[in-house]
């Protein structure tokens, strides 16, 4: 298999962390950097079918899209450590906590960096009352998460999960914009400073 | 189990879509109207985290959201027919499929329906700019879906499954705006017409 993957962008960092955690080295890594394009090249999106990454390309040479099918695979294919749920219960839990994790926090962020970040203004349209918009919902959002974990260490289940790591990186992705966690979400922090002491947060 | 389940919002068909389809009649189904407001009470809003629907109690009292973990935990349940693939690879492309139609096409389209239709101006504070590039958003990744569906009857395997139904969901949702599919999508026009003759399409 090869991942078509790419730095700085937060979907992708999804991907290389569930590699991280499930020590994952067999698979082959193409890294490109988007200001170059090559995403964007007719061949690519002929067989991808649109121009985004990561994407896994199979031994069957089919091509897989959005990070999180690609983590959910290779939660199939490496199940361990179990980063998507062990019972019915549990999976419904961590995937309510992913994607409110995602729909919340990480997309606004995203929207948010894209439109206020100077480091992405030659990359994007950057339209300030669009980004400062996100931003809020994002920051707002924030004590759905804090309010969680005051009953639990992680967010959905008794370890870190697919959940936990949607939530980071989509909160740690505002270090481009030197966004600051309120100090009063004091649960919040205490499990961010969890999660930077992963290992596969080194990964970037 | 109890659904807490409302009429029109697209998120909350999902969940009825796929109970028509498993033929699921043990779950309780509650409905509140959301001009009323029942799913902003604070005792609701404490239960479940958040004020939205549809909810899906389950027989331990803890509170399932988002539409597509509760299909999902459906699934788990009541195995057939199966809608969220048969195994790792077929998992995959659903999950791929499904995120495609949901970021793609029924997020914009949710959004430009909030934001242009007469019929939830009551409900919303709406925006006609940024209704109208949601709109032209799905619109434009429209072209992704009929592209797949030039090669395979149903978007994401070999039978109708999750991502079938996200899709038709968010373009259907666009009747309140009265929008038109492109006459040149003709393998998604009949794509349409063969989701809409499905007896799951009935259950409004």
């Amino acid at each position: 298999m090869i991942l078509y993957d790419t730095p700085i962008a937060p979907n992708p960092r999804r991907v290389r962390w569930v590699m991280a955690e499930k020590a994952i080295t067999d698979i082959e890594i193409v890294r490109w950097d988007l200001a170059d394009g090559a995403h964007k090249a007719a061949d690519f999106v002929a067989k991808t079918g649109t121009a985004q990454l990561p994407v896994l390309e199979l031994d069957d040479g089919s091509m897989l899209t959005e990070s999180l099918a690609i983590c959910r695979y290779l939660e199939s294919l490496y199940p361990e450590p179990n980063l998507f749920g062990r019972d019915a219960r549990e999976m419904a839990m961590i995937e309510m906590w992913t994607r409110r994790a995602e729909m919340m926090v990480a997309i606004p962020f995203m929207h948010a960096v894209r439109h206020l970040a100077p480091a992405l203004a030659a990359l994007e349209r950057q339209d300030p009352a669009v980004g400062g918009r996100n931003r809020d919902d994002g920051l707002a959002a924030l004590h759905i998460l804090d309010n969680q974990l005051t009953r639990s260490r992680w967010l959905a289940a008794d370890r870190p999960t697919i959940a936990d790591i949607v939530a980071f990186i989509g909160i740690d992705f505002t270090r481009l914009l030197r966004l600051p966690i309120p100090e009063n979400l004091t649960h919040l922090r205490r499990w961010m400073a969890a999660m930077r002491e992963r290992p596969a947060a080194a990964v970037r």
